[in-house]
């Protein structure tokens, strides 16, 4: 007899989801969840193998809980005078984001964040108990100060997200919307700069907003700029007191030495992973300058990739890409999809195949 | 102004609470939390190496989310007939442990264990925002299947854990108590035997109570015979459907490329990692032999680590072994200590260092 998921003490909540899961499709050119497609160059690797050979002889020691030397390494990164005690890191910015729902949502509280944006919002502060509420955004997913304040004040959210550059739609966040929701709620703000690498040079980072501000906290990843989604690196930069909450709800070592190691190792090459950055976005301008060639409505894009409209079918257009070994993503903004900026062969790949699907002008 | 946690909006349930944390104090001797002291070998630490090396060339992507390498890797190791389809794994046993509060605990739900057990069990249920209900252990803390079945039945948990063996006691588990307390309740039964391998040859697992049993799960560690602590390795074996419940509530791409690879690099290995284990059961049984000698009352133990009653003064002793560079663990039971059983020098240093003490005898 098989068994069904239904048959078993599911929580109520629970019953009848799906699990999260962009496709994982073996296909040539995968410009579909935003990953950096460039490789981590090999005197990078080279480094970061010799960090976790190292690492491995203590390995059958639990890893430092407080995974100092890394924390250090993120206060060296992101400047601006922040210290190791400011910083707090986990497997991926998600659980980085878990943490801090776990510290400030749950049960009887809010999460709320301005739609369309990153899908994991909901499901994380649900997750914990809590319940999500969307805000709306204004012409091309625009935030504006005034109104996005006005929306939190009414909803007084427990935690608020605000994601800069907004994921799916590449949207800059200016810092005056940032410093008017702070002032709109008691609540937390977390304003997540998953893609912050990729805005234009001197583009000012909520960091410069953590002083004073105590109920704020900027998540970051290494998944990016640093081409490590598959090493699962996040980190987060807020008050001490405000780290001190996220000890309260982590799993005692879970950020792992070979993960420690690693991160740390990347870290010291910032310099030579940023060029890296440089490549993509000067093909991210060549996705955006091609779709609107080509008919298409491009958004402005602070990070790796391009949400564009003027799709009149975008599951007939994601179908067409596929056959032709190329996936994008449709985030489920209808006449929209997104693409990532690859590597300049795949974004070639990318455009050929769609300019091969006949202009839209 | 310095900003203190309780200025900070942190949920009601969290306020006043410490972070979990064993102390991590740099004595030279640690015999403190249950780690294998033996270093992982240098040839299976080179294979490791070599395998990360490969990970790391695809890391810019994210890994594979069901980890299908990885968990075919366990379902060969536990044997039993076990197919991937049943295995789970997560950063840490903790980790997986509270996939399964997410999925079957949560508000309103209740989580139970027989004190004492591991002290993670009510945190994590807790977490979730579920109950903890402690039952209780008879002589010399052991379970007999209907004592144990009859407080399950009158508690009625939605997650009830079993520790076979049990820490922080070290007591062998009987399956006939797995049975009992599965037929004595309509809810989840988790067996946690992360010691297991310690286990005299032979003892049965848990594993081989799976078939026709759908709300069971038998929980695993590589932290312990794999040597592997720091890099946070922790499996599950249950039903398809039970793996499909946990698919809900976990992190997309929870477990990191990296700790993928060493985790199946490590696993290929495991004849050789099992016969460290061997050398650690003596030195617990040498523990054992010499604490009877000095006066002291150890516990059986199936496990890598030795409690032992008759201490009169358990945090004076505690101390005195402090000061003479051997960290053991006081787990809070009036009149005991816990040690780990070290490499035959950690555990003469510690032996030497309590006979110093004078005998009880």
């Amino acid at each position: 007899m098989n068994v069904r998921l239904d048959d078993l003490p599911l929580r109520d909540d629970l019953r009848g989801q799906t699990p999260y899961g962009a496709p994982q499709a073996p296909l040539p050119v995968a410009l579909n969840v935003n990953e950096n497609t460039h490789p981590v160059p090999a005197d990078v690797a080279d480094d970061i193998v010799d960090a976790i050979a190292h690492a491995l002889r203590d390995v059958n020691r639990y890893p430092d809980r407080e995974f100092a030397e890394l924390r250090a390494g993120f206060a060296d990164y992101l400047g601006q005078g922040l210290t190791a005690d400011q910083i707090w890191a986990g497997n991926g910015s998600n659980e980085v984001l878990q943490h801090v729902l776990q510290a400030f949502a749950g049960p009887g509280r809010v999460g709320f964040g301005f739609a369309p944006t990153y899908s994991m919002y909901p499901l994380l502060t649900r997750g914990t108990g809590a319940e999500w509420v969307a805000g709306s955004r204004g012409s091309r997913f625009t935030l504006d100060p005034r109104e996005a304040a006005e929306q939190v004040r009414e909803v007084a959210p427990d935690v608020a997200f605000l994601c800069a550059p907004n994921n799916p739609t590449g949207t800059p966040l200016d810092l005056e919307v940032i410093e008017a929701v702070y002032d709109a709620t008691d609540g937390i703000v977390i304003v997540d700069e998953a893609y912050h690498e990729f805005s234009p040079h001197g583009t000012p980072s909520a960091v410069t907003l953590l002083p004073g501000r105590e109920r704020l906290a900027v998540s970051r990843t290494m998944s990016k700029a640093f081409a490590f989604a598959g090493a699962r690196v996040g980190y987060l930069a807020a008050d001490p007191a405000f780290i001190d909450a996220l000890r309260l709800v982590r799993l005692p070592y879970h950020l792992s030495a070979l993960t420690q190691a690693a991160a740390s190792a990347a870290l010291r090459h910032s310099a030579e992973m940023l060029r890296m950055v440089d490549e993509i976005v000067v093909q991210r301008d060549r996705i955006s300058a091609t779709l609107e060639a080509l008919g298409y409505e491009p958004y402005e894009s602070g990070s790796n990739f391009v949400l564009f409209g003027g799709v009149e079918d975008p599951a007939a257009v994601w179908r067409a890409l596929y056959d032709r070994g190329v996936l994008i993503r449709d985030v489920g903004i209808p006449g929209h999809l997104r693409v990532t900026a690859g590597t300049e062969d795949e974004t070639t790949a990318f455009l050929d195949a769609l300019a091969s699907l006949g202009s839209r002008a």
